[in-house]
């Protein structure tokens, strides 16, 4: 149980910046200072550490800063060396105050000093930019994460759910005003969102280098196929706050993915792994992607998860165009199909 | 027949320059040089001219260079002030050697040049990129054009048929080395090509001020309904290189939009206007574009296609709304439907 | 006679820039305004362009400026259009005056204005610094170019048989003022030398876009064999001037050579083409390289010089190591043999 | 045996920059934390320092971070004034997991923090990137660099084993972004080893101001002449994990370099010093250099090598153009030899 799983080819760089990750990170969305214990938790840090994750993710907003604190004791508490893993955190909602929202430099500023101080930590690794703002000129937001950089509190920015147009200009302003630009967006990325990651993704890493780590490889539970018959009451879906979740998975369109999760169960069974895994092992089979985040309220969840690495390489070509013929959700470039002009020539 | 069309209010900048143009153009596609004669193209450039229209488009590719010539020509008889009007022509497809096609400094800046001397003028408004150039590196592309306005050849620059990536590169370049960025994109819009200016383009008006010129509001005629029974031989669908055209409009997808333009004929019966018009009025009323281009090729389609601004004002939410009833064609925002994670709060 | 060799895939970018050159150019060095009279020039390069070359090659210092009157006058009287072809000069010698050569700002402005009147042209396509000027400040040879191009007397501007290190500080001043950066450098390339074009333009081409055109294929005439009796008395080894050429044809190095050649001729038999048309594919199939110029006096020769293209797709890896195992001059990267210190690790 | 052996002329700026270091550097590599004792480390210190050796070289990775300590302690218990020495130290590897090796900014950041720390100092004078890193973007490394400087936990940086290709993108990297270039380079230089020190760091001065500093002047102890007759136990060849060092003592050009030696040995005799000071003298003679950093074990052998400085006029041209002869190791500018275009001229 305490095996290693991450070989060097399990590293790479995030994005074209010289940071390794481990292809898999952990995330504490959810979880740390919300529905488990922080006894769990430091159990599935230490798992997640011991079997070479690298990357622990979190965010001023999760359970209103207290996975951060929970994350900060656990870190604390272990006395890993500081620079054999990375913590990424992320700004946007750090109270109810008006300025205590948004991409500011005010909250920028005062946003990532707080995380740091529920951390424990002097800096964390990368900050990113929770959501788009724009409320905030975006000259404003580069100059703030440059700020935040060379004060040395955190190494490196990036993104999250931001539109690849949102990314391209902020890189822009940083080449315009010669700032720091991001290296990083952090997207959703499972079988029924695809779009973004798959099109519009790498074209942003060949243009300016920015990569992608993706998060929900499991759709907030819902690939595992555990909702193929209603609300399990442990689930996260029963959750308080968390009726979007039910509805979606209630509705129309979710009772068709289900029963698309029911033939990809077959092809799970002759892989010999859960439906889960093979969500998972999908995701990180993408090369465009640099990471996928996990998260787990469970030891023995993180364990199946994290051996999902073990059946990338059985993800063939097969298995994959087999794969797509259940899905249906293969994005494709933007056809020019209604357009009435065509390439000229002499 | 001589009424201006034109009061100031149908006038608008382009993009966030300086420049106003009136919200209809005039396109030389397909008839100049091609399929009318010198004596209508006179006509017809004299009643746009009249009539108000103060932007008339070319591009060296049009009939082989002769649309330009025809152009030139006419606006030599004319004498009309140059100040008075806007001409705009593109550059990409200038000959049949290597290099005297897409977006290197040399075809540029022989190409305008060549344009130039064609329409017998010393510089016109704008040089649009007639199509994007990806083994072209986009600081070349942007220095040339930045020399060809240095030069005094043309007044500012646009893209044609770039994606908003594209033309965000474009912007990122310009800005990192002081050059001048482009002012305008053409595009493609109409009842079924909608996406990229509905959706994109407004976002790139707002964040680096490039506007829209759109064009081929009738779809190649398809939209003013006489192909409803087939191709006229009379029409541009008739034409020799047309094929495409031929074939579009007898596909599947293509009767389909044949019978929804039946439907819309009673809407346009019931405002009093042609299928021609109500699909150009609903061009013009999209206050995120700039300027609708129009193509004709008798005097009296191009009155008819002028008149289509006197019913932009009885396009009413409700005749819109009954609009897109039919159309099924409104493009949303990339929905979050799939999305699993939404907007923290505290 | 008069098929055209050149299909679009022997067509390159020159670098990274957006020029599209023919995989071989014509070069005009020694032959015209010397070897040759103005018909067998005009013969040449008729057939050299009806055959699809599009690129030309000149400089101010050839047969002292003769050879650009006389490539200058053929182009008059040709007629072929401006945008077909490309030219290039190269300046450094311009004069006998101390101020008529180097790479001053003085001399480069004047030489390429004597160069465009000699030629009767506007502009030409590239310039090239025919050598580097350790004397002249790299920041007024770039800002003089950088004029050059803004002028409209050049597109482009590359070096010719810099080191890699001077094309690499040309480029830095360029980021550093915002000037514009050379796009390709000139250099000497065939069996006997092969070190620079092999080891060292590739980086200089991903890390700088600087692209390669190699001259000197058949390292003036020594790879044809011709040579292998001694000095017949028409070759360019017997003209005047040309002593060093003499000498090291007859040096001890030169017989060496010889001998290589004459194993090699048995390669070139087999594959049913001559020595040249061997050493010319050679150097074509070579991918890190733009283009490789050719010189000739004669019509026959050209036309056997083209030809060669023919046998770039026979050259099979096999004939390839072959021929390495005969030359013995594969470069390879500086070997740390004599380093006493390896990498560490932990 | 306090006698100070450096006189002002003694002195030279390193590079182009202000820093004055002594001619000679002392060197921390496999002595400190390693083969020798605290007590003979602060000795060698001791007796270096008071001889004018104002420079003390380490880095992350030597013993596994033990010679920072040593070094530190020493430093702290001796109570020099910290303005009266440099400390230099070197980051790429730094620890086991995969986020602590390389020139990422984490790395370069919590490596140099992680240095001062075993140093217990609030800074070095220069820190230098151990190695190269192509999987790193320049630009990361150069803004890390410049960080660690305004951080004050620099004051200087510099390369070791960089190409000077890399060295050159470095500095072009810095003015591009208006950055701090490096100052220096460290490179291996001694009779077998001298390319890159005597053909290509001289140009990097003169271009960009970056000086050398090199080390392993005796070649790990080769060129002493100990290991003429085999392996000496109390020898560095001797250690385990140097192997790829008595293999190639013992290798056919281990063999002749021995052979070379003892001739070389005959004119150290006519000198009236030893192989090693005849060495080392041989590598100060070279006014391009810096600084030669040497290593010691014992004090006898640092005073030994101290004393090379005596010599250093003794080499003249007649005692070096002799010693060419043996050594047959003077690398040349690639000549062009093969070359067959010459200087052109009016």
């Amino acid at each position: 149980m305490t095996l290693k799983c991450f070989s060097d080819q399990l590293m790479t760089n995030l994005g074209k910046s010289g940071l390794r990750v481990s292809n898999i990170g952990f995330g504490t969305w959810v979880t740390f200072g919300g529905q488990v214990t922080e006894e769990v938790a430091e159990e599935l840090l230490t798992v997640a550490y011991d079997r070479g994750i690298n990357f622990f993710d979190t965010a001023e907003v999760y359970s209103g800063g207290k996975a951060e604190v929970v994350l900060g004791k656990i870190l604390k508490k272990k006395q890993w060396r500081r620079s054999s893993y990375i913590i990424s955190t992320k700004i946007y909602w750090g109270g109810k105050a008006e300025t205590e929202k948004g991409l500011s430099r005010k909250h920028i500023l005062e946003g990532i000093q707080a995380s740091l101080s529920r951390l424990q930590l002097e800096y964390v690794d990368i900050v990113f930019a929770n959501k788009a703002d724009s409320h905030v000129p975006m000259e404003e937001i580069v100059r703030a994460m440059t700020f935040v950089i060379n004060q040395g509190w955190a190494m490196y920015w990036g993104t999250s759910r931001w539109s690849t147009m949102e990314i391209m200009e902020a890189y822009s302003v940083a080449r315009q005003f010669n700032l720091i630009p991001p290296v990083a967006e952090q997207a959703e990325y499972h079988y029924f969102q695809r779009e973004k990651v798959e099109l519009q993704m790498p074209e942003m890493y060949h243009k300016i280098g920015v990569g992608t780590i993706t998060w929900s490889p499991l759709a907030c539970g819902i690939l595992t196929g555990k909702y193929d018959d209603g609300i399990p009451i442990y689930s996260r879906a029963a959750l308080k706050g968390y009726n979007w979740l039910r509805e979606r998975i209630l509705s129309e369109e979710g009772r068709r993915q289900q029963a698309k999760l029911r033939d990809i169960a077959v092809i799970a069974d002759q892989l010999g792994c859960s439906l889960a895994q093979l969500a998972i092992a999908w995701c990180v089979r993408n090369e465009n992607i640099s990471q996928v985040l996990l998260g787990a309220s469970t030891v023995e969840q993180l364990c199946e998860d994290i051996q999902a690495l073990q059946f990338v390489p059985k993800l063939t070509s097969e298995v994959l165009e087999h794969l797509e013929t259940i899905l249906e959700t293969n994005p494709r470039p933007v056809s020019p199909a209604g357009s009435v002009k065509r390439a000229f020539s002499w």
